[in-house]
């Protein structure tokens, strides 16, 4: 028997567990807002793309949210998948299936916090899927739809070649041209192993949502409002290194492995993988983002806390937090002038290819 | 569609998380040895009573264990399982398929501790399932081996009816009748629940292996060895009331809902249920359990922490097991006289019950 190749052990970058006031389920409301927007488009995707005739008879409905983090909006959007099945099924008086739901995120994710949110009204069986996206993680065609939303921008691991090369700096924002480029390479890389994975496990048919924070086709990667952010949040760390409050040393070794990339790039390797169909491929309505400087901060410290803290320690976050939120009072303008799309894809695993060299 | 009827918000008993010295990790060495003797028992079940004919072409086999705690017990049992199948489907030249295994444990159990202890060379994709199994947990047909070992002897909740009528004791050694007997009727409802929820679960042919801590039939309780050890330890207790150190009323609201049941009641609560044959009803080999004082203390510990702490405060802890340690330094040879039988029950699913009605 082959093996299954899961690597539970590598480690994952997780938003920041617990429901206190700086956790992930407490300044998520921007990735909410995406869940919302994609609520209408999960049910199009559905409707158009899902027949029940196609598997006759189907017991079960396996769904998996991959990247799920604590709740409470992997709730939201796999209630709004099932929702569309159901419809789907009762619209064509199709027998509706039992619905089992995989809730997917690194090992290292709080899934004590995610387990004691589960609504208790759901009419689906949940279970918890320790390990990363970018290996298998389910059996071979054993899953009907595909879920995953803000998850895909974040990297397997920061490329190895730029570790040392990227001075004063934690992201390419600004960076040598290089080190964008080694960036680039690592999410094509990622996405391509990922699609890999999923190949195996979704069924001929199945479908899969990818909603993903983008750079424009075309667009610099200077101009891109994430970037931008990202910017900023840089150079926070450069002017506490100044102060010497942390170690200049220990911020040239740091880097955050997030990649805005752009449809073009997906497309692309998608292409190359061959094992779907790209059914859709759209930018959500755009998201306000005028949230204030706080706001902001909060946010960006829920997703990178945890790498910052194994970094440099503790003691650091709070002093970085508030310089942070400061800097964001004059700039966060800049950020706003930026462009940037979040993108909804809809994939369908083909029917022909052959699985099996997996 | 109907529910699934998940109780995930119940409260559940669990053992002690984390790998601290007063973890259930770091004291089920008992448990392990009983893991060790089912190993065999295990390996002949599958080779007699397991037909890969029977499910041609099957792709993937999946594996629950209920009641499965933070490890690393639940680990050599599955194992052990993935062994004796690999081993059969060897034997006959059909085509190992890959296996799915489902952890399961209540809601409050420590699942980040599991999903961390996960063995990294593992063969199996893994998932943890929150909920109480007295209710249904997976979807219907979905399940080819169920174990569980040491869990079925604990009871959904305490006897309602016993409640205030336990007073002076906290389990139903040397109490009177009625409350024996409203232990053993929850019992009975409990496994009868169990069976029911399994039954819907199982597919025709597929095997369930309990593992029970019992008592001989025949026996009365209060010679049993597991309640004599329950005894002592709900007169620590009542040496604490007496002392002052605890309230004595809260000593006589607070009852351990644990029963030890005998193969005779479980054989009339399967027959009732009439989904499941029984394949092999037998004794573990006899496990010695001459541990010192200390080590059946930090035992005891490990399993009833959580209650204790919840209905009494952490403060006593300490104390309370220090004195049943003593305790026990006069009276382990009264344990050590009765009697017990680890009870190894094998069950397989029927084919020809048609189970639309649960």
């Amino acid at each position: 028997m082959e093996k299954a190749n899961i690597e539970s052990s590598k480690k994952g970058y997780v938003m920041t567990g617990g429901s206190g006031i700086q956790s992930y389920a407490k300044n998520s409301s921007f990735q909410r807002d995406v869940a919302d927007a994609t609520k209408l488009l999960i049910q199009n995707a559905v409707s158009e793309h899902l027949n029940p005739r196609n598997s006759p008879g189907l017991e079960t409905f396996y769904v998996a949210d991959l990247g799920c983090s604590v709740g409470p909006n992997t709730f939201i959007a796999v209630q709004n998948i099932i929702d569309a099945v159901k419809l789907r099924y009762q619209s064509s008086n199709d027998k509706i299936p039992e619905f089992q739901v995989l809730f997917n995120d690194h090992t290292e994710n709080d899934f004590n916090t995610l387990f004691k949110s589960l609504p208790l009204n759901r009419e689906y069986y949940a279970s918890g899927v320790p390990g990363s996206f970018y290996s298998n993680l389910f059996p071979r065609a054993s899953l009907h739809f595909v879920h995953t939303s803000y998850s895909l921008q974040w990297l397997s691991c920061v490329p190895k070649e730029i570790i040392t090369k990227n001075k004063g700096r934690i992201f390419y924002t600004g960076a040598r041209e290089e080190v964008t480029k080694a960036y680039a390479r690592q999410h094509a890389a990622d996405f391509a192993n990922f699609l890999q994975a999923r190949a195996r496990e979704v069924v001929p048919g199945g479908l899969m949502v990818i909603v993903i924070p983008s750079r424009p086709n075309g667009v610099p990667h200077s101009r891109v409002s994430f970037n931008i952010l990202h910017g900023i949040f840089s150079s926070t760390f450069v002017d506490l290194a100044k102060k010497g409050m942390i170690d200049e040393e220990k911020v040239d070794a740091f880097n955050i492995p997030i990649y805005h990339t752009s449809p073009q790039e997906l497309e692309a390797t998608i292409k190359q993988n061959g094992c779907f169909s790209i059914e859709k491929i759209e930018s959500l309505p755009n998201i306000t983002t005028k949230d204030v400087p706080h706001v902001v901060s909060l946010r960006i410290r829920a997703i990178t806390e945890g790498l910052i803290k194994e970094h440099f320690g503790e003691e650091i976050l709070d002093g970085l937090f508030e310089h942070f939120t400061n800097k964001l009072l004059e700039s966060l303008k800049d950020v706003e002038s930026g462009l940037a799309v979040n993108l909804f894809l809809l994939l369908k695993r083909k029917h022909e290819e052959d699985t099996s060299t997996f």
